[in-house]
């Protein structure tokens, strides 16, 4: 045993790494950069450097890679509770091989460059598209390279994991603030505000809304009315909702998606402009449906847009959504030194009550472009609001505080120093 | 010495008392409301029974009285950490006695029925001098009432007080949205959004602007623009300062206050519509900025308009805040049993480093309709961000974190019971 041990240690060549974060940002990606750190730095063998992109797989092409081992140990463990991207992230999605080989052929030229034998790719829908099409590049253009996906998405909507590190986060400010802007307007509704909108994200699936679900403990009590991308807006259903709340409680609180649309399929608020992967890029439609209701009710209304502040939020961070975000983090680098290969890390829940959950390898592959909507059975039968089932599987996830440290009243979030690699390129690439 | 004391005793006829909670709601006014009956149970021999008007003033008007001791010690207990108004408020203003003496000789008629002899109004400018227009009907209508003002307001508009309970919860949400916003805009900024803007509350004062200010370490850090009421908006210079931010960091965070003018006094956006103490409703100055400036520099924005959950925000409230906010409350009923009359507990800063503060009485005519706003030596002299001495006024208001308890991942906030006091009298009155 001690000899054939010694012989595969003697003949492992330890290969650098490669860490990118991807997409929009969230309350606890920096967690899963933790995971990825701490856990590489236990596997000399297997992992020489970790690199990680500036501004994401922008770093890649542009052969700007940060040194992780110049960060000290505490700024990593500070990343544990540090929102947003502390690397940098991108909107920048590859596209097929066929139709863009010149990306590819970048990728292995730095990659070859910085001797980097593992990819790690932290981010969504489109992230895992990338990821996968990377995992593919090795058989395509002879290139050796390990891919691990590590899901991230506040909007909650990768398949084949229960849930997605940063949605928990999410869902737990937006249920806090409809807790507490609700309670805000049932006590001046009798001489002021009557009517309460809170937009939030979600384009096409209504997870975060439906988050907004959990801010009530029992029937009636607010949000009296969620709209969801996933149920076309009946307006004189609506309306008829909204004055029935009104008459009955004197107020009416109502969580908007910003994906809400019309039966047609056109959103509700649409501001015109396309976003980097040409999706629409919307905002707004809290006002719009304020607007709507005094149109047609004449009640006074306000209307908050939490837009960033619910994805950067890390001061009231779900517990669970951080020990997840690590814990994938974890696995990706398990799986790359144990050989697995075009993968992602899942939270696989094995039970509600108690909220139990391990994590489990799902093929690249089958989650790339899949998006996971929420089911017709976790939204009532009037389209208005959330099921006890949709309840049950909600409320684990937003469970736990896990607090950042504070100096002089405010988060003492880390900075990374970004010390940059060397390059060893001649080459410019234009991104 | 004792047979004095006993014959005070034996004369003393407790009163009931009357506590309504006025104006737009806070964090932390709950606090107050429990400083004032927790303090009012410990002079049964000067206050008999407390009374709280259901919504406020109204509810003295209409004689909605909410009989305070039916609720248990926990509930009270538990205002402390609970946000908006458990009793109800009221936007309703009293006018003058001369111009509507009908409402203060309903009052008296209401207080007279209930033996209501001492009046504690929570509230901000407008209520002060609601109350201190009641402090008056004694000596003008006849009727003996010891009239005490508890300040309040999100707007640290009230003068003669260091600051005002329920700013410090906003300043600190304020402040810890924008440096988690900002983090999330920086991390994306090479490839996404390069401008970020944070509508704040504040019509006319800018005081929770300012708060962003706090968001920054040092200089350079975001947010790089504050847009204060006090300060004309000077278009070109905005401009050439948005471009510089995006030019030297790769993006611009701007905080903007709701009360932002143009120099002939028209506000950046208005709603159009009034509240019921004649105000401008306002609201949307966020999307009117970023508008402006993907129209003259082209960048891809986003924009946040946090409207109630700043001010309910009670998961993160500042602990000296909520502190002052339940001394204020204590303070108001000592003030009464002690015989003091028409004055408001205001809070007296004694030290900055370390931050140190008493409470002291200051006569509720030297309150009422005085509006104190952000000095100028508080911005700095371009008219973007905040000097060092509004830093050093600001800070201690922010410090300390004040958690309430959780339950399922939600902040556990009570709900008073509510219950009614027997009508009295057989008249109505319309508000």
């Amino acid at each position: 045993m001690k000899k054939a041990k010694r012989t595969r240690t003697a003949t492992l060549r330890p290969r650098n790494a490669f860490y990118a974060q991807s997409g929009g940002v969230t309350a606890v990606i920096n967690a899963s950069a933790a995971g990825v750190i701490e856990t590489a730095r236990r596997y000399p063998r297997h992992i020489g450097k970790l690199y990680a992109g500036r501004d994401g797989i922008v770093g890649a092409l542009t052969e700007d890679l940060i040194d992780v081992s110049a960060e000290s140990p505490a700024t990593i463990r500070g990343l544990r509770y540090t929102p947003a991207g502390a690397f940098g992230s991108a909107r920048f999605k590859l596209k097929g091989l066929e139709q863009n080989r010149a990306e590819y052929e970048r990728l292995i030229e730095v990659f070859r460059a910085h001797d980097i034998g593992y990819f790690f790719y932290n981010g969504g829908n489109d992230s895992m598209d990338t990821a996968h099409k990377v995992s593919q590049i090795g058989d395509a253009l002879g290139y050796p390279i390990t891919c691990i996906g590590v899901p991230k998405t506040v909007d909650n909507d990768l398949p084949l994991t229960d849930c997605c590190p940063g949605f928990g986060s999410v869902a737990k400010y937006i249920a806090v603030s409809t807790r507490e802007a609700a309670l805000d307007v049932a006590s001046m509704a009798r001489t002021s505000t009557k009517i309460f909108v809170l937009e939030v994200m979600g384009r096409h699936a209504g997870w975060i809304a439906a988050a907004g679900g959990l801010a009530a403990r029992r029937d009636g009590e607010a949000p009296q009315i969620i709209l969801f991308p996933e149920i076309a807006f009946d307006r004189p259903a609506f309306m008829a909702r909204v004055k029935q709340s009104v008459e009955s409680l004197g107020y009416c609180v109502i969580v908007v998606s910003e994906g809400a649309k019309y039966p047609d399929g056109k959103f509700l608020a649409e501001a015109g402009t396309r976003d980097a992967f040409g999706h629409a890029q919307l905002g707004g439609v809290g006002p719009v449906v304020a607007n709507m209701i005094r149109e047609e009710l004449g009640y006074k209304y306000h209307w908050a847009v939490a837009d960033y502040l619910q994805r950067a939020a890390r001061h009231i961070a779900s517990k669970v959504d951080v020990a997840q975000a690590y814990a994938v983090g974890k696995a990706a680098v398990e799986y790359a030194v144990k050989g697995q290969h075009s993968v992602m890390p899942a939270i696989i829940r094995t039970s509600s009550r108690p909220y139990k959950w391990k994590i489990e390898p799902v093929p690249l592959s089958a989650v790339a472009n899949v998006e996971k909507k929420v089911p017709r059975e976790f939204i009532t039968a009037d389209g208005f609001g959330i099921t006890a089932a949709c309840r049950r599987y909600l409320a684990p996830l937003i469970a736990g505080e896990d607090y950042p440290p504070y100096v002089d009243g405010l988060p003492d979030y880390v900075r990374i120093k970004g010390k940059a690699v060397r390059r060893k390129l001649k080459t410019d690439f234009k991104v």
